[in-house]
């Protein structure tokens, strides 16, 4: 099995997250992807460096004007008298009839949804290549690999067309699950993120062709707190192409994987041509977050599951932050998932 | 003259302030009321403490879910784990469909537009003072003054009715408005603070019964960032009641004078019964904003042409900050006003 790497991401180094009223360190931090690639050699999969792609495919997801912001943010914002060395949003537009500004320190705050995802001089780069390596292994898959990881960071659920949001830029699952939605037709997403996947959600709301599918901590007392609820369905041709199944917070292996079957049903009657996975580690038990307690027995089970399904398989490296067992974390979802796909071929 | 004092307001000193990446210390300060009252005692105002009303005049304008928000907020914020001092939002809902959470994180976000506008513990309280203040003058108003000053602070013109931004909690000048429109019909709001008043014209979007008229520097490069707008005229209706004036970053005593003369003859159309003014000294040259030019001797002037008009009237503090003349802007602009007072008598 074959894993992507982004050799852009440590480009991307935040240093400013205020979270709780206090400017606080970002768990987002490079580390992550050399924990996450120590374990996927560890295992044995065969790295591959992501490769560059044109813009099409990401604005098939994204606007322009907000790549043109991802672009441009940092250096007008240097050029701001009293800037603080990272474009942090502080204000926003809200509920009602809104109008884009032109100012640094508006555009901010249209663009980004909270304080997680500061801009430094290298996030564009680095989230650039985060979505390359979702795209470079969606063109594995497409040309025949069973089953490809994308070690994207940062990571993506987070992103919705035009904003930025939780840690998250570009929505690399959603460019990979529109990129093989139209080359081979139906896909699935299922995020098992502690966190909602709201931006997959926003940006498939109304595609009848992406199933979405996030089991998540439940959202009136979590991030993202204002959607992520079992009532939203999609609107349009994409009504009932949406599920959310929330969990309370604390849930463990047994209620976890409850939802996991039930979710994997919801798949199984959609009958996609492609599954991409939304894999976020962060429901691990020592997670920073501490929202979820499911063991790294519970997260094998899971990816052999989720690896016993019949069609070809990208997996998308969401959340999952810095603790001593993140590496063990990767390593016993995709040992699970491996002994998946073989249980299937037998 | 009488001027009404919040005789609560200092319990409310904020220390949170994000701004452009940094935070910052916050220029709504305590020391802006004691300022601003030196003056209004130096021109020989009389001075009248707030007295406490019920709910029913603040509901008018604001939502129960709202104030119920703003009076528990703080002490649900020192439950959190790892909570900083005061209430800062640092995630929004945003464009699309979203739902209320329980959690203070996700609550501070719904009803908080920015990062100015911190809970500390005696924020409600200072709040509801300033609420008082514009009620008090308005009750003095409605009892046979000509014309009465509320120096309101906190600040309120960019709360909506469920939400707090820009140093606002609770909207003073749209409260007082409010109250006066049930008792003698029409009410114009004319709204002179240099950033846009937001929050009244949000409350008053679909009212036909208050005009709200607004100069401020143009939105587009200046907060509130995402209204004030020359376009945004009201809805239902309230349409055509709504009028805002945006001036190029910058301006001084000309053209700010020529608006004034504009929003005033929109007024005089309009023929309210009662006029209240949001007067903001960020206007003057020396405002720590440094957003337009206006002289001590322009807000004279505009004191003097406001002072002219017929309609009782009633002054409603705003913005202002601190800077070695606030002061003796407040004092011009009173001094201007009373000779139009006069001016219209002779």
């Amino acid at each position: 099995m074959k894993f992507v790497r982004n050799p852009w991401h440590s480009r991307h180094a935040p240093s400013t997250f205020l979270s709780r009223g206090r400017v606080v360190a970002s768990p987002e931090r490079p580390e992550r992807a050399a924990v996450l690639e120590a374990a996927a050699l560890r295992l044995g999969l065969e790295p591959v460096d992501a490769r560059r792609f044109g813009d099409e495919a990401i604005l098939a997801v994204h606007t322009r004007d907000y790549l043109d912001f991802l672009a441009t943010a940092y250096s007008r914002w240097r050029e701001l008298e009293d800037a603080g060395p990272e474009v942090v949003p502080n204000v926003h537009p809200v509920r009602e009839t809104a109008s884009r500004p032109a100012h640094p320190v508006g555009l901010a705050g249209w663009y980004m949804a909270d304080t997680a995802c500061p801009i430094g001089p290298g996030t564009f780069e680095a989230a650039l290549g985060s979505a390359y390596s979702a795209l470079t292994a969606a063109e594995l898959l497409q040309a025949g690999e069973d089953a490809v990881y994308a070690l994207c960071r940062p990571p993506g659920h987070h992103a919705a067309a035009d904003r930025a949001g939780g840690f998250c830029y570009l929505n690399n699952t959603a460019i990979a699950a529109a990129w093989l939605a139209a080359r081979r037709g139906r896909v699935a997403v299922l995020d098992i993120d502690v966190h909602h996947g709201n931006g997959t959600q926003a940006i498939f709301w109304r595609s009848p062709s992406v199933l979405t599918l996030s089991i998540h901590v439940d959202p009136t007392v979590f991030y993202p707190f204002y959607s992520g609820y079992a009532h939203e369905l999609g609107e349009g041709e994409g009504k009932g192409t949406n599920r959310n199944l929330p969990l309370p917070l604390g849930s463990g292996d047994g209620p976890w994987l409850v939802a996991l079957d039930e979710a994997l049903a919801i798949l199984g009657t959609f009958a996609p041509a492609v599954v991409v996975v939304a894999l976020g580690l962060d429901v691990h038990e020592e997670d920073p977050f501490r929202a979820m307690r499911v063991t790294c027995a519970g997260l094998a089970e899971a990816g052999r599951r989720i690896g016993r399904l019949p069609q070809p398989m990208l997996l998308v490296q969401e959340g999952g932050y810095p603790q001593a067992g993140l590496g063990r974390s990767l390593e016993a979802f995709l040992a699970g998932f491996r002994d998946g796909r073989r249980e299937r071929q037998d």
